[in-house]
């Protein structure tokens, strides 16, 4: 019998994504012939140097901040800790203001220094649909005079959420608080114009957006400085030490590159998919979505089906199948506790959540083959 | 006028090295074709699992220890701030044992906990060629029973000067100190049996030895435990946060592999270099070494200039020639300071420093050709 090689449908695009053929292009070079170390005085490190400095300049323009205002990180969870733990330390916070949905790289580092430095930490109420409570983020804001630091994700990335990112940033410079935001799932899918909102730190990751994995930046806003979290050589203006990694750098910048030059095209038809595949879903019997449908990431769609023996199976059905999606098992019980998004969300919530994300790499054919898929097996 | 195009002789081998063909080989179908987050449960993301797993056995068998005692990081400096942070915070070590010429990895996140926690700093006195006086360290670790951590690294970067391991690391279980080794010059360089010598900490980079930038790892005793540095996703089994580099990981492991099953040949070979070089420089007028010349990397020759006019500008002089070494300028005076490496041996040296350092891609035809070059810019 022949079996005919299964191909795969990728949809878990927030999880991680392909690096495109112009990004690797771009990288090869320095991994074998221009691999000089960058923080050298000879002309050979100095072409090292060069693109390093080349690519902050464009991730800079991109971003419209300056230069010296981007700092490589090895990813998204460093460029977090680094901004959350720098504004304790060194800014002289007393106090975390964030959410339970938040992602792990910055709610575990606040539960850390929450346990071992001298930190109160205030979660912001959420919405029906699990967005910031502006009213209590404000409440929270004029509560207390400690000088305070908010951490909110721009875009949740199991829900897709998006964050009012002018107003969060306006509320923190009406109470004098520092404001991060964990940008791992925007930067590169939207336009970002860091002279028109007031960021204090900013964090993002490569790999999201068909650059490498093992790279990151942070924004650090030229008007605080902290010191560094790896201590050791005087590596991005002594910010962060350890030896360059050019080929993710250089990667990083043309990912984001060529990701912003084609934003209009590719966002529309990445949206174009979701919404197909979101009207088809919804058409299944019992299916809803999770998280707010009308502010939210246009490359994320959070599914929640219908709890029974099909869709318990769905994620590991589809798996089999070869479609990679992001099975939620937030509602169901169990040891393993699901999803905290999911749970700060819908704490009473019995569904299977299942997230979809795309790319400009899917096609509707994929969408309509997966669609087809989930319907045989939930049916 | 027709001018050939400079060919370049790349002797700053203990600063970076260039990725080998079967490392990017390797590495390249995890950018594209396998690019799945190994955190991910579906088949696509376990075959990255599978090859990060693959990985640390690789380096686990290599190194004699168990995969579970090898965690991945972004270089040799967040392993080498991991572990000494670690044990001061979570191992409830209040002084710390280091010398004056370690890698600023280790002496500045030293001397950040000694400002910012309660620990004191005791650094142990070198003999007149820069290796650690074992009489003093060993003063040192029985003038207390505070809990200690001992960190000092395997080989110098600047001068090579090997450490006694073995003596060292039984000096601390003697006076039940931690001991941390940053062996980023040693690792694939020399062979490893970690069940041989008790070291809790050991700090490895990949781009030291063909590997690519951003990639270490950090071995940590099972005997010990301590808490993450990067806090968030539960990575490295909650160790390190962040989505595996996967392509890095994998490269990594091969450059280790590689180089482990051709370390005699390659070892010697290199040493062969070195040995030539450093007889025919030792015949120059006034020229001498610096360091441990009998205790020191075969990769790695410091040679000691007579200083003058020509020599200051050697570094550069060669630079124009198309040559890469790395210039100390710690015996001349000025704002920028110098190596603290040669000035904590030689405080008051007044020779030009400069590294040479070998790989297994130099021939004996460029040693000549610098030695060539060396002999007209000074002679």
């Amino acid at each position: 019998m022949y079996l005919a090689p299964m191909q795969r449908i990728y949809l878990d695009n927030a999880a991680t994504t392909a690096v495109s053929d112009e990004v690797l292009t771009e990288m090869l070079p320095y991994f074998k012939e221009k691999f000089g170390n960058a923080s050298t005085i000879y002309s050979f490190g100095r072409e090292s140097r060069l693109a390093v400095e080349k690519a902050r300049k464009t991730i800079a323009t991109w971003m419209n901040c300056k230069p010296g205002e981007i700092f490589f990180t090895s990813c998204g969870t460093e460029s977090s800790n680094t901004a959350i733990q720098g504004a304790i330390r060194d800014l002289g916070c007393t106090r975390i203001i964030t959410s339970p949905i938040e992602h792990h790289a910055t709610l575990h580092t606040v539960q850390f220094l929450n346990k071992t430095a001298a930190v109160k930490v205030d979660y912001v109420l959420l919405t029906e649909n699990g967005q910031v409570n502006l009213v209590h983020l404000e409440e929270l804001l004029s509560s207390s005079t400690e000088p305070t630091l908010v951490t909110l994700m721009h875009a949740n990335n199991e829900v897709g959420n998006l964050l009012p990112l002018v107003t969060v940033a306006t509320l923190c410079e009406k109470y004098k608080a520092y404001f991060h935001t964990d940008a791992v799932q925007t930067v590169a899918h939207y336009a970002f114009d860091l002279q028109q909102v007031k960021i204090h730190f900013l964090s993002a990751s490569g790999h999201k957006f068909h650059g490498p994995k093992g790279n990151g930046f942070l924004y650090i806003n030229q008007e605080i400085s902290i010191q560094p979290y790896l201590h050791g050589g005087s590596q991005e203006r002594t910010m962060r030490a350890g030896t360059e990694n050019v080929p993710g750098i250089v990667g990083l910048a043309k990912a984001l590159d060529l990701a912003m030059q084609n934003l209009a095209h590719d966002s529309n038809y990445i949206a174009s998919l979701k919404n197909y595949f979101k009207e088809k879903i919804l058409a299944l019997p019992g299916v809803s979505l999770n998280g707010d449908t009308e502010n939210g990431l246009y490359t994320v769609l959070n599914v929640a089906f219908p709890k029974n023996e099909k869709t318990e199976a769905l994620s590991m059905s589809l798996d089999i199948q070869g479609v990679c999606v992001s099975g939620g098992s937030a509602c169901s019980s169990g040891a393993e506790g699901g999803s905290h998004v999911i749970k700060g969300i819908y704490p009473e919530l019995t569904c299977v959540p299942i997230r979809f994300s795309f790319s400009k790499y899917n096609t509707k054919e994929e969408i309509d083959q997966v669609l087809e898929k989930i319907s045989r097996l939930i049916c």
